[in-house]
């Protein structure tokens, strides 16, 4: 067993908007994304998600108002939730998410892609 | 739906040894814990469990040899692993473990505790 150093990760890749796995805990996997821009609204039907800002600034859009997140905070979107995820800044997120739960949720686009280990 | 600032939690408690539970996310729950000295040996029949280090080192023993983690770092721990967790200086953690994960696993003795939400 080795331990996972989240800043060495987070050296191996410059993709934005791609998550990589850095832990599997259960069924939940842990998930390493760079974010810069805005995504595309979506949602999980069957999947919570938990993001926790580990540099830069998270703005989670709901169509009912937005929440930002700092370094240090994190939050969690209910299965079913619509939401967007935007980042003025070069932003890294850690996600906490079902394993094989897709990017962006029920939508299917050019932003989807595979997470893949690192 | 608010967001979880760990480090203001963080000042909500400050027992040693007892879990504090901030998010639920599908079945796994976050929990902050505050370490100092050294726990008691014990595995978890059928939960996986990560230990992601906030300040401090942590200790991890096994009964083939011990895992240290900095700040920043985590490990998975496999469900059946014996350990035991150790800190030389007082060490904050962030635990993910499916709810209801008892804190000594399968052992009970003076210092199972009954993990609150914060």
């Amino acid at each position: 067993m080795n331990a996972i150093n989240l800043a060495q990760k987070l050296t191996l890749f410059e993709d934005f908007w791609k998550p990589f796995i850095v832990a599997e805990v259960n069924d939940v996997q842990l998930k390493l994304v760079k974010l810069y821009g805005e995504f595309v609204w979506h949602h999980h039907e069957n999947a919570d998600e938990l993001f926790m800002v580990i540099k830069g600034r998270l703005q989670i859009k709901f169509r009912d108002g937005d929440v930002w997140l700092n370094e240090g905070e994190c939050l969690v979107i209910p299965r079913g939730v619509e939401h967007c995820t935007a980042a003025e800044e070069e932003t890294h997120v850690l996600l906490m998410e079902p394993k094989n739960t897709l990017n962006t949720g029920n939508v299917q686009n050019e932003r989807t892609v595979e997470a893949e280990w690192i």
